[in-house]
């Protein structure tokens, strides 16, 4: 351990942020890119974070009456065509399947052959190809709602790409849900952002502002768009999850209409809310450090993991014992709901603490003969320095591991809350917001800005000012009170702070 | 009730199953078909079963030392090409990815714009994408076993499909392995097709003959294919599942090297495995009957629906109120390591027992007035007939609901098993066989054949005389003794008996 450099990730985040994050990536194994252009590989660790937000996150769709489906991965061109502004949002970036077959070609190579009538577009949402099937589902009134989620892949043709935050095929769920008033989908749009939001503080502890998106930033065909917008360690903005009230929209495009209790035909109104693996992207950046990885204990495939340490194979096959004794016993605890997750690593390389430090597990205990002459464990909990362990007794740590496990939960949403509190200003002048937005560092050109809290009147020149220094306007919050103020950028009256950030 | 046909679904197995098999999907609300060309859409029923057969198996992979993982939908045209057997399988039927956008056209639509460099194929299977992973991640022996599963969507353009048993976009898990010896990967491809039969026998209640493919049948590229057969009502067989042992080939054509303990290079010996949404085919085929869907409990989205009965809004009330509290009840109870699924039908329509029959809930209770004088439910299960139904107390039921679910669910094995048995033959000449598979009855063609038990020599004859009555070679099973005899197609010399029958 001598030899460890002063940090196990290099470079560091205030060297150089967008490295350090790739970096954590390889040196956790979460994925890795792939030779198809713009797709990644989610390796079994990153995967299994996947696995935990997909348990969670279905649980509480079922909680709020939502049941799965699956729907078709190509969308017909024809359908595409039908929402003018949906079509627009997405024909720049998406893949076309254009043939269904390969023959030989005269190089000795094969070559698409079997072209289809109509191309057919690989999903990048799934709003058209369900209303479809809406529109068929739905008669009358009583056919309302249709509460759906869908766990499924998509692809947009992303040019620029950076894993899990951007990559041309990602994994998500997409909720469509369609109601027979109004109201009832503005509740449900509301609903579900309030699940996302819950989700990110409560197991990603992450938090987060729940906001509107302003009219250019909708997702396209919406009418109102909802976000969680939450803060990463370099102070930028990360849109973690959306909520779209579409209004008639797309069941005007794809005819769902239903006789209402009066016999008369309406238009259904529609929702659709997504999170992807984004979040884990998210995860990453909220939390981790110089060493690697931090995971919050409620969403780590493992919380625990036991290194048993030998010198021999005599100690080897006693230590091992102990060691497989305490995982029996670690894993018929229950903690949030569920069994311990515990990993044994049984390999007898040098420095493996610091492969589980890379990959953030939440508590490490290092046993070795001196520790099971005591009964004890040496323990080191990842929200702590990598050389701040502490010798617990084998019982005392049974019984406080759920503590332990809460403490470091709760320890970096605290700590997270902290950081976006820190780095969030109330900006009354353009020459504050735009000198707040400026780097000081040269060296350090990410750290800089954060949240700004600001006036603010719907106007051209507003956008226009913005994309000069690189910021946009994140959302408008939805619980901060009317304020009386003057817009920033145009001199305007304004009702309302909205918030303000460089972004991903 | 009086009106209901003799039964629910039009036409019986007898009168034409291929339509019957339609009828069920459709009254059990499992799936439809889209207007994608080949591709269904799973509706929710349909696809919570899929969700349990995930969660199942996905926990049998973990016990047997299996992680997921997730590799890209796209595959590059180039890497297909490396493996001969491999794409000549598969290159007559896949989907092919040529553009990255959409433009507008002259006539006002959209057309496909921005031609990719190299096309890429939607995955049909993955082992050419997920060995060039292996390639990188495998450098000393160390590295290996790799034992990962896949849990994905895949394309084959299939020119006939059927819902779930054929269909060009399904859902399935693929295990994809590397290990350092030919014998591991022996063992693993015969422990993977255990636990498909384990699986299908356990929570299908479908009894499988595990067996090896002759060479004709193998997966394109594999060494050896091993399979589970399953006998559908129509005698049919169905190909449950597959398990493939690929010796070195993929390893050859991806480049899996290791060096082995003496620092020699060495090509890793790899295997794949999947079932598919096939399974749901499968299940449907097996257990249901002229009324509908029959779902063995331990796969049943919900293993009871309570039916409140009520004639006004006074009994309304109050009846609803009680099937709460026996809801609350049902769902505390512990059943197969989970708890109970339990539904409660509040909508006032006639005849909505027949809805869950239709749909296979393993049992209902009808619950009215009198019941809830009485403190007794009103028991119907789906493996009697319909109008067999019985009073119980509810304190008996509550008592006694595990061990009906045992009997549903063993009594439909059971059932399974004996119609197997019963359609199983041992047949030792041409004439026979090629009576055994000739339909006997012009008005009830599927009714015939079954499997049958013979000696066989490979030989190209064989096939050819196969091919002329629409019977295929199943598999040569793997635990049948061996016996002396005599080929029936060419009387030469054969050493085992295997099976024949005409097959999905």
């Amino acid at each position: 351990m001598a030899k460890q450099p002063k940090n196990a990730i290099s470079p560091t985040r205030a060297e150089n942020y967008p490295e350090w994050y790739q970096e954590v990536i390889k040196a956790s194994d979460l994925s890795e890119n792939s030779e198809v252009r713009g797709c990644m590989v989610i390796k079994p660790w990153g995967y299994n974070i996947w696995e935990n937000m997909q348990r969670i996150l279905d649980q509480m769709f079922k909680d709020t009456g939502h049941v799965n489906a699956y729907f078709p991965l190509f969308i017909p061109l024809s359908y595409f065509e039908k929402e003018a502004e949906h079509v627009d949002g997405f024909a720049k970036e998406c893949a076309v399947v254009t043939h269904h077959r390969l023959e030989p070609n005269a190089q000795g190579g094969l070559e698409p052959a079997g072209k289809l009538e109509e191309p057919l577009v690989v999903r990048p949402t799934s709003e058209m190809i369900i209303g479809a099937s809406y529109a068929k589902w739905v008669q009358s009134w009583r056919d309302l709602p249709i509460l759906i989620n869908q766990w499924a892949n998509v692809v947009r043709w992303e040019m620029r790409t950076r894993m899990f935050l951007r990559t041309a095929e990602f994994l998500w769920q997409e909720g469509h849900t369609a109601h027979a008033t109004e109201q009832e989908a503005r509740e449900e749009t509301n609903t579900m952002l309030d699940v996302y939001a819950d989700f990110a503080e409560e197991y990603l502890a992450i938090p987060v502002i729940k906001g509107e998106k302003p009219p250019h930033e909708r997702f396209p065909g919406a009418d109102v768009t909802l976000t969680i917008e939450a803060m990463m360690q370099d102070r930028k903005a990360l849109q973690s999850g959306t909520s779209h009230f579409l209004g008639q929209n797309f069941s005007k495009a794809m005819g769902i209409k239903f006789q209402d209790e009066n016999s008369i035909e309406q238009y259904a109104w529609t929702t659709s809310w997504g999170v992807s693996t984004r979040l884990i992207g998210g995860l990453i950046m909220a939390h981790s450090d110089d060493d690697g990885l931090v995971l919050p204990p409620k969403i780590a495939p493992k919380q625990i993991v036991i290194l048993p340490i030998f010198k021999n194979d005599a100690d080897r096959e006693k230590v091992l014992d102990w060691c497989k004794k305490l995982e029996k016993e670690l894993r018929a605890i229950t903690w949030n709901d569920r069994r311990l997750e515990v990993l044994i690593d049984k390999s007898d390389i040098r420095g493996k603490n610091w492969v589980h430090i890379k990959k953030g597990v939440p508590i490490r205990l290092e046993v070795g003969p001196r520790d099971i002459a005591n009964d004890s464990v040496f323990m080191g909990r990842r929200d702590k320095g990598a050389k701040e362990k502490q010798s617990i007794t084998k019982d005392e740590f049974i019984k406080s591991v759920p503590s332990i496990l809460e403490d470091i939960q709760s320890g970096l949403l605290e700590k997270a809350k902290q950081f976006q509190r820190e780095n969030t200003r109330k900006i009354d002048s353009w020459e504050e917001f735009e000198s707040y937005f400026t780097p000081k560092n040269k060296n350090q050109p990410e750290i800089h800005g954060g949240f700004a809290l600001c006036h603010w009147h719907d106007d051209p020149i507003v956008e226009e000012k913005l994309k000069a220094i690189k910021v946009t306007m994140r959302c408008i919050p939805l619980d901060t009170e009317a304020e009386e103020g003057i817009c920033i950028f145009t001199g305007k009256p304004s009702k309302k702070r909205v918030i303000f950030a460089k972004a991903y």
